[in-house]
């Protein structure tokens, strides 16, 4: 901006001719249009880059997923399809000017993914029928009654409309009727009130019912055959992503602790689950009303991955607050830490693998032998953690006395209870991610066995594991844990 | 149930009178008739109780909040007025037909929170405004060309539809214009189609918004003079809430951990401030356009609600992490608790009392000494329990040696510690607190001195404050500490 402002200064300078006597006026007038200039040239150059950052960012927006551009072209293509019901004459003819119904149920009910494009369909159409049905009874019967008719229409409006929109409070109606209640007032307000002067109401109904039905057909039909965006996918995408920050998130904030240098970046992945719940929930609720797609069948336990997301939140608390030790300044000394370093690197890199297993099975949807080793695996490294922390003072005692005291393991002895209570937590995801797996029957891979005595024959081997040592001290399998298990 | 079917049996039976022969064929049929009767009375009842408790839930839904209630009215009224236009005569002249603009604008519109009707009457107003200036702009161009009309403007919709669409997924457009976008390219749609066949479309445009404009004039008048909820007071009542919330369960928590009983109602408070910021973003975007209100003046920093709730929330993350210490099976022995319980009790209790004292610095919009001195006293608890930590080998020595090991005591350790990151935590929530002070301008309470050095002079009284030990070490103000607070 300077260098623009000074050579425009420049250049103005070189025109300008100074006549003698007047030179003082004329520099400075030229000093002002100079500024002048300049000024406007800075708030040119300022607007540019101000646009360019702003297509900049839209660019990017498209960039890191084509697929919304393609939803805009969509939803051009789903308007244009109808707009050709006005331009044809006998299609024209055939409905009639509530043609403007067809185009605005697509306006309306196009969205981004399969689910919410269905959802406003159905409510729309059942909305729309029914709330059509009750206002022509009503104005059938307030017809027989004379003179009252604009008093009843008028009071069963303000009741039905009243009862419609305290309905939106009750968590059922918001989560999956919520646009059709406000389809119903306005259906009932508009066919009971215009019912007043239009005479041929039936025909009134039946054209707006058909016309949106031309709107539903067409949306419908964009909406799943061209580059459908399913949210039952998206769903399912968000969580095993999640699942595979989380495993990186906890691996980077014990390396981080270990380390004590600067945070990495890839111990914040955690973040994008702490507040996941919203868009889980959203993307739940819409994936319900889509039809089987792919190897997402009718009755797709959609609500599990509200519980998985929910035990991964459970966990993410957890990496938040080892992070935050992680980043405090008061740190235990370097030999301290040397103490608990292996275990928990070990339980941590085990409990990532879990939840990478975990993750893989929800993304191939199968159900392998390979989670059940991994957790067992993460069960062993947890009992040694706990272990060495039970030993610590003898260890202590032992070699390094003199330098170290007990005191000063410490906080690292913070960071190894909180690895022990992610571990837990960690458990939780699985049994979440194994009752998914039981609901939408994932394929059992590597089944060489009958397929009864599998999860048992599963625990068993936990002990004799490669990974195990002989001389930790597993847990027998509870009969209660066997039973969430399976 | 049962004891309906066994009545309803034994009725029938009492019923029937049992000709000689026919006997067993009639028992047998009385008996299916019995069965079935008892069937359709059980399943009555149970309709019964599920209409019945539905109907229990749907009351206390209102009974909690009764102006939910108070908002269904509201628009019923709201739509009553405007119904109004449709039945007078002269009313109904002025306007046209088109009056079913004016209902369906109100049905559309009116929402929960003024700020929610605000933003979508000027949406509607502005997009359908823009959008019909553009279309005729587009239609006029069109017919200057002759044959290609159709094609223009179905290719313009397409463009314009895909590029709207786009749009929203920009997250500034989604936050503040998604309802608008919607409604620019309905009107877009509707002018620019039905335009081929309308003759008088300026008149249409002029009709549509004129009848807009009495639907949003209706529904705004409603909304602010009957009963309003205001956007930006949910938010702040939302936040304190949440503060005090988040205040009893770290005490409840704590207190968990300590009395080793079943856990508090109290402590699981925290759970409401986890999953708050979905609300809170929803409702600061709402308040914006909320003209000032009581005590919310022009430009009042809803935004920074946002930045205090990320804080509470960031808290009760720990506070999570330290109720699951509370209620794990593995506990510290009851003698090794008693070392830090007091230490630990009197931060928890100050943490507390920090948090609520924000909370009634908000609550009230009043910035007072008591949040300074409240946060001094976490302080100096915050020293004390460290210097608990620090002294515990000490004391294990002198008293409890032959009764406690060191190890012992350090699931107790780790409680203190997540203690100490809370309280690091509760201060980032009086940071946010302040800053919101700031920005809002609360006014200054218990200011007898001048207004420059109160700050400053607040830090300095922290070390005298009776309440405070003397000889504990509290750190000296920094001057970044200091200029964020400021």
């Amino acid at each position: 901006m300077d260098a623009a402002a000074r050579e425009a200064q420049g250049g103005l300078e070189w025109r300008v001719t100074v006549p003698e006597g007047a030179s003082v006026a004329v520099e400075h007038e030229a000093g002002a249009a100079a500024r002048a200039w300049a000024w406007a040239l800075a708030r040119v150059a300022a607007a540019w880059s101000a646009v360019a950052g702003f297509a900049g960012k839209v660019w990017r927006i498209g960039a890191d997923d084509p697929r919304r551009a393609v939803h805009g072209l969509k939803v051009g293509l789903a308007l244009a399809l109808v707009s050709v019901f006005y331009y044809t004459r006998p299609l024209y003819d055939g409905v009639g000017g509530a043609a403007m119904w067809a185009i605005m149920t697509v306006v309306v009910v196009f969205e981004y993914t399969v689910g919410g494009s269905v959802y406003k369909c159905f409510n729309r159409a059942v909305a729309t029928a029914s709330a059509g049905v009750l206002a022509l009874g009503v104005h059938w019967v307030a017809g027989k009654t004379g003179g009252f008719e604009p008093y009843i229409l008028t009071g069963s409006l303000f009741l039905l409309a009243a009862a419609a929109t305290f309905s939106r409070f009750i968590p059922t109606v918001k989560a999956r009727f919520d646009y059709g209640v406000t389809i119903f007032i306005l259906t009932y307000s508009l066919v009971a009130v215009s019912g007043y002067r239009v005479d041929e109401l039936a025909a009134l109904a039946q054209q707006r019912l058909s016309t949106i039905a031309i709107g539903i057909f067409m949306c419908l039909a964009v909406a799943v055959f061209v580059c459908p965006v399913w949210a039952g996918q998206e769903l399912h995408l968000l969580t095993t992503r999640n699942m595979d920050k989380l495993a990186d998130a906890l691996e980077g904030c014990v390396e981080d602790y270990f380390a004590g240098g600067p945070a990495q970046a890839k111990s914040g992945g955690y973040r994008c689950v702490l507040n996941s719940k919203a868009s889980e929930d959203a993307q739940a609720n819409l994936a319900r009303w889509e039809p089987p797609h792919g190897r997402f069948g009718f009755r797709h336990p959609y609500a599990q991955y509200g519980k998985v997301g929910a035990s991964m939140r459970a966990c993410a608390y957890c990496v938040e607050a080892l992070g935050s030790c992680a980043g405090a300044e008061a740190q235990a000394p370097e030999h301290a830490k040397r103490l608990l370093r292996g275990a928990c690197a070990r339980v941590a890199a085990r409990c990532a693998r879990v939840l990478r297993e975990a993750s893989r099975s929800v993304a191939t949807m199968t159900a392998s032998r390979a989670l059940d080793f991994a957790a067992a695996d993460m069960d062993t490294a947890v009992h040694e953690l706990q272990g060495d922390m039970r030993s610590l003072p003898s260890t202590l005692a032992a070699e390094l006395a003199a330098e170290t005291s007990l005191m000063d393991t410490m906080p690292v002895f913070t960071v190894a209870s909180l690895l022990v209570e992610i571990s837990a937590r960690v458990e939780g995801v699985v049994d979440a991610v194994d009752e998914l797996a039981t609901l939408a029957s994932f394929k059992q891979v590597d089944g060489d066995d009958d397929d009864d005595g599998k999860k048992g024959e599963a625990e068993m081997t936990m002990k004799v594991h490669p990974l195990n040592e002989p001389d930790t001290d597993v847990e027998a399998p509870s009969p209660e844990n066997q039973a969430a298990k399976a």
